[in-house]
């Protein structure tokens, strides 16, 4: 800890210098002022990440959905609550990043309109039309100041196929996946597994608490980020 | 607090001598491993209640939905997460209860079929059907040994009609009724405000914290408990 803290504070960490923006948590999408739909994330991951990369050295700025964690030790926390506010919130601060981090387990989907009353159950059947949210990792990838971009994967199958699909399809610089209900970790856990992929390589972190599986991670980040960028600028 | 531990110790505690069944929080309605359809209610209020309820001597036995708070003080806790999961719990117990009391905001509706793999977003839009779930609270209050019933409604308008038909609808002996969205309080706040009614009367409880609240409400019941009991004695 007090390693850390002086490796911080003389600019040692391994992110020494660098702004990294991470998303966390879940996002919560209304049906109505009362029902959403949401999902298992506890953020835990995230707030691990974020956590980790300050004691690197980064600035970190964290932009975090409704979680019942305790603030982590960052720069920057915004508290957002549907994938369209954490859309904005990530977008107006990916510029002033070197690396993203999107580590919250984001609504695909949402209600297409959210009723302003609550709704009155008459009916035995309810029909609820979703629409796809926006992709914000695409968009964080595809913009003109792209920072370095990590996507997160939680897969009931096909985990290794799914992680590189993804990394090839959004244009990201690394993937860590990991499994859900197989006893593996993942959501709602203290503990958690991973698979990580790049382009031309991949490792497994195996099952550990999410607090050294964080370190692990973004010690990797790390040197891939240094490899990527020690290559463009010898070019 | 030493009083009331007193109270309760020798049984001079309004619910001194009674079992008490109460429900808390929101249910999880899964619509595969990931996401589910759930609602804003952060158990407080629930939570609160169990704890007054004991401290006025009941034996307090507690069904809850997912929430962060605080184990509380009661004699009995068991988790649940599906809306069909309380009901067979609440069902189980409520036979050697005196009084129920439906504080948890249980979903109305579930999806019609749970998906066991992760739904891949590969359409623009999905259509989700919902059926309704089991009315735990009508299922309590037409039981064989039905407890003194008491329910919650969480309303965006109307709330005194509303509460009233359902004391009526659900054959109930007490209606506990909040806004939601007004600055009133209700959902995931500290503070809430009340409309309660019952077969011949009604009360309002003024904006105050949960706790001071969940003291009015439970001593507010006690009295309705023992005036229907001692009617029901003397015919």
């Amino acid at each position: 800890r007090i390693c850390a803290e002086l490796d911080s504070l003389f600019g040692t960490g391994v992110l020494a210098g660098l702004s990294v923006l991470i998303s966390a948590g879940p996002t919560r999408e209304p049906i109505d002022p009362v029902r959403y739909i949401s999902n298992r994330s506890s953020g835990k991951m995230g707030y691990a990440l974020a956590e980790a990369a300050a004691r690197a050295g980064a600035k970190v700025s964290l932009v975090t959905g409704p979680t019942a964690l305790k603030v982590p030790n960052v720069q920057e926390l915004s508290r957002v609550e549907t994938a369209e506010d954490m859309y904005h919130c990530v977008m107006s601060k990916v510029s002033s990043a070197n690396i993203y981090i999107g580590a919250a387990a984001v609504a695909d989907y949402c209600p297409e309109t959210a009723a302003n009353r609550k709704i009155k159950k008459n009916r035995p059947e309810m029909v609820l039309t979703l629409r796809k949210t926006r992709d914000i990792l695409s968009a964080v990838s595809g913009s003109a100041e792209r920072p370095f971009t990590v996507g997160f994967a939680a897969e009931t199958d096909q985990l290794e196929d799914y992680a590189r699909q993804k990394l090839a399809a959004k244009s990201l610089d690394l993937v860590a996946a990991n499994w859900v209900g197989r006893g593996q970790g993942g959501f709602e856990n203290d503990d958690n597994a991973l698979f990580v992929c790049w382009n031309g390589g991949h490792t497994y972190l195996p099952l550990a608490s999410k607090t050294a599986l964080a370190e692990q991670l973004i010690r990797l980040i790390a040197e891939r980020y240094h490899a990527q960028n020690s290559a463009q600028n010898s070019r």
